[in-house]
């Protein structure tokens, strides 16, 4: 049918083939081995399988494992570690190996990889080996690879987005289909979308280790997880709930980044509400999604699957193809120095609620917008500074919820304007 | 704030500094000087632009222009043109010399690249320079590099996307205002989104230049725009248009490429009746929008500005901070041979109507499933082959629309058994 016939076919890039040691032999590990089976053209075999339980039935012959580590990380054919367990420190210890062997390395572990940043980057610098890790951060979307490519750091201004998968199904199954917290949790976790220890999703920690690393390769900013302000949706109550239903917006746990000025970061996970034309409304089950905002382009948005063995596989897959044509990241944001800080010089607009006898302290406010009580509850919107939420812990006891406004941000010279003339209005001074 | 300190960063990835020769200064060129001026850590200056009209009063003074292309083309510190003018083949004959003077090119041309594809390739081939065309297709959308880089050729099935901003404005505004065709497209025209060439865009050439540029980065698919099966919005009528309000989906202009079997692809730019559920009904006015399709990480949906001088100008930007890092297309998909050959051997689901007199020929269509007369009109969903569709006119006759319905696919096997079946229920055997 072409009328122009592929006359002339450029040269095959210069590629190699790839001999991988896996670690961890779960659901992903499992689907890559079928697929690089399938798939010659990936020029890439799994040489040996690194289990932990060799006692357990498994679908391929027995040959391909081991419990010994070093069989992998020994075998100088074996040119690329997969890295696929589930133990975050364990997991360090096999990646440092691996790179120190001068091996590339891929993982999909966002806990080790936020935990260890600043070594791994040492790591691969002195070694020259390479480590690739789509998998980490949004399972299928291949955010890392667009944010370190494709956006000047001097033209990012900020991004936000869903970038846990089983806190999303979570909220969807509450917000659409009525579910209590309970049965959606225990819905996420038989599909698969949930980490083996649930509170990793659901306290936001897993949030947390990926807004780490995205910081690092949007911005430059290496900030570890625990400085971060964060938290998950376990305080989310029903009454809450209830009230985003009736004011039409949805309650997501979404990561932001944003430049403040021209040297700061603002950088947080925390519930937020998001109403009907906000892109993340459309991010529903275990979809993530994430707008970028640059100056010229404007906002960017992208969606796929967030959670699950196949998506996650397919970021992994994804890596190792790179690997093949010698890709590595070259944390150019990073090396440029552009000291963008991480800082919690900035305010936000912000819904408090507390249940029965728990008192709000009002002190912990600059001002208040709405107050309201009956006998179950209390509630407040309200604009609380950053610093307040780094320094204390009161937003995250027990009956507390405290959930982001849609338009959560108030800029220094507003907060100087209003604050004063607002606490009066409040009836609060 | 932060706690782990920049303690180490890597070293800079080796750049260079650029020296652009700028042909062409319209809203693009504009913008681009402006931010290449602000930004000094791009580490790119444009050292000399060559205009057509040197009569024309501009905002930088008159040392900076020439109206001599050699002037750009023989200057060795120039290491980079970039080509921003309008006329396709001037372009062409610019870029042919740079490329063949060792000097990377940047275009957003579309249609002067969809055109000489091939050419282009020896070219690059043969001198080792690189052209990038981010621009080239969903202005401010890193989707070439997203096709180019990261999906295996194996695993990526399909995608369809709003590729044309300014079609999409001028439906959006017909759908959600009520404007008619004319008002919109003037709107469109005044805001920048069209191309000087009205035709270009509302006819579908624009949009089938760039689904033919794709094609190559997603499936190694070289394919010429005439080749395609493509059509545009100017025939859609105001019935059509109540028609689909009533049955509350969207018409959009959408270019799709598809896989069917092992080794042919079906692709083609058609009018779709777009349903809420369908990721590109979200995608209104001057937006583009793209959804992939692979077999493990699923659907992936981009989303960003498809038309205006800024969107644009950042897609250009991140081309040349790509050169800076000697970053080129390796058309991986094309060296691979992998031998997906364009066909039209299957079957779409289609609405076609007729105005007044104009009578539609049933033997166009395998099978009908619903026909409709009034005095004003007829209509008629039915299913056609795609190959009646490349060998026809027809269906691009004044008074006829055609418009893809919303899941148009009919597979092989379907099409056989239904096929006899169906043209008897419907009455016409």
């Amino acid at each position: 049918m072409s009328g122009i016939k592929k006359t002339f076919a450029p040269a095959l890039p210069v590629s190699r083939d790839l001999r991988i040691g896996l670690f961890g032999f779960g659901v992903v590990g499992n689907g890559l081995y079928e697929v690089l089976q399938a798939t010659p053209a990936l020029q890439s075999v799994i040489k040996k399988i690194c289990i932990k339980n060799p006692g357990k039935k498994r679908l391929i012959s027995g040959e391909h494992f081991t419990t010994q580590a070093s069989e992998l990380l020994d075998d100088a054919e074996i040119n690329v570690i997969l890295e696929l367990i589930d133990d975050a420190d364990a997991a360090y210890e096999i990646v440092k190996a691996a790179l120190q062997k001068g091996k590339s390395v891929v993982s999909a572990n966002k806990k080790m990889i936020a935990k260890h940043f600043s070594e791994l980057l040492e790591l691969q610098q002195e070694f020259g080996a390479a480590l690739l890790y789509e998998g980490a951060c949004c399972a299928s979307i291949p955010i890392i690879r667009n944010l370190e490519e494709y956006y000047d750091n001097d033209l990012l201004s900020a991004f936000r987005g869903i970038i846990n998968g089983s806190t999303n199904y979570i909220l969807t199954r509450i917000d659409k289909d009525n579910l209590s917290f309970k049965e959606a949790l225990l819905e996420a976790q038989q599909l698969g979308f949930a980490e083996s220890d649930p509170a990793l999703d659901i306290e936001g920690h897993d949030a947390a280790n990926k807004l780490s690393i995205l910081l690092a390769h949007a911005f430059g900013t290496v900030v570890s997880p625990e400085e971060l302000i964060y938290t998950g949706i376990a305080a989310i109550k029903e009454s809450d709930a209830n009230l985003a239903r009736q004011r039409k917006v949805q309650i997501k746990l979404v990561g932001t980044a944003k430049r403040i000025g021209t040297d700061k970061l603002a950088a947080f996970v925390l519930p937020q509400f998001v109403s009907a034309d906000d892109e993340l409304s459309n991010v529903s089950n275990e979809f993530n999604g994430l707008v970028t905002e640059s100056s010229f382009a404007d906002k960017h948005f992208f969606k796929g699957k967030g959670a699950g063995a196949f998506p996650t596989a397919a970021a992994v897959l994804s890596d190792i193809a790179a690997l093949r044509y010698n890709y590595k990241y070259e944390y150019k944001k990073i090396a440029q120095q552009a000291n963008i800080i991480h800082s919690h010089d900035y305010y936000l607009r912000v819904f408090v609620s507390a249940s029965g006898d728990t008192v709000l302290d009002k002190s912990n406010f600059e001002w208040i917008e709405e107050w309201h009580n009956d006998v179950n509850q209390s509630w407040t919107i309200a604009v609380i500074s950053a610093k307040n939420l780094a320094a204390t812990r009161w937003w995250k006891e027990d009956g507390i919820s405290l959930i982001l406004c849609e338009d959560p941000f108030i800029d220094n010279v507003q907060y100087k304007k209003i604050s004063k003339l607002s606490l009066s209005l409040a009836g609060i001074e």
